[in-house]
């Protein structure tokens, strides 16, 4: 990615978009920590193998779920991706780019510690935003065909 | 909502975007099942408070977690909200709306019966589809404010 500014108010705009997910109970309980300085990034780097995307993003969101205010695991996970998934599309639509780091979450406890939330903020995912190359722009990534993941009115009977 | 047909063709446009959703090693653990058959509304709505939410939707369509595809419980989670996600934003695009039933969670065991899945399928989730009456385009929800969710660099740093 190439390592041109992103404004604050694009920014602000992407997490808009998270913070309108659905949520259980609306519930909303995802937690959000903006990092463009260098000596925080390198630190965040440091904790996963896919360090040089974090380098060299010029912007990244941490996503946290705020434990205190979960009241389901699979629900509030599953609130947590729709959340990041509309800050994705969002990204997306504003001709940037990101990539989805989950790996990091092994390494969650020096995450949480380098950036010092609170014990209740447990890591979700860090994306890394950019704005792509155009080999970056392309979708390299397959998928399942329809048929062969959809049922029609019980399963067993095809697509 | 208004009992209209939705086609064929738009639940799989709507069932596509949902499987494009980014997940973990690209697992793509989600496994739908569409549901019209009236018989089969009734023994779901039976399953949750939200009945008649279920008798009074064209198109349901069931959503899965297949355990044998999952390795990792959180990213799993995450990569089935962001499917759902995609398929809600889809329905949207699409002039329709639905309403993610989380609830029927609760009767899982008994919607699993139901739509006979395999031991491996564990419900995820329920979307009612039909057309919104005006009224219910209106969007009621709200959210809390980004202050309160958002910091800089580090927790604490206000936005």
């Amino acid at each position: 990615m190439m390592d041109k500014e992103i404004t604050d108010d694009l920014i602000i705009k992407i997490l808009e978009a998270g913070s309108w997910a659905p949520s259980g109970l609306n519930n909303q309980p995802w937690r959000f920590i903006i990092v463009k300085n260098p000596k925080i990034k390198k630190d965040l780097a440091d904790c996963t193998k896919y360090g040089k995307i974090i380098k060299n993003a010029p912007v990244l969101i941490a996503v946290f779920f705020d434990q205190n205010k979960g009241y389901n695991r699979t629900k509030d996970m599953q609130a947590i991706g729709a959340c990041i998934q509309n800050m994705l599309i969002s990204i997306h639509a504003f001709n940037l780019g990101a990539v989805w780091l989950g790996e990091i979450l092994n390494q969650r406890e020096q995450v949480e510690k380098i950036l010092a939330v609170p014990n209740s903020f447990e890591l979700q995912a860090v994306l890394a935003i950019g704005h792509p190359t155009e080999a970056e722009k392309k979708n390299t990534s397959s998928r399942i065909s329809l048929e062969k993941i959809t049922w029609r009115e019980k399963y067993g009977n095809s697509l």
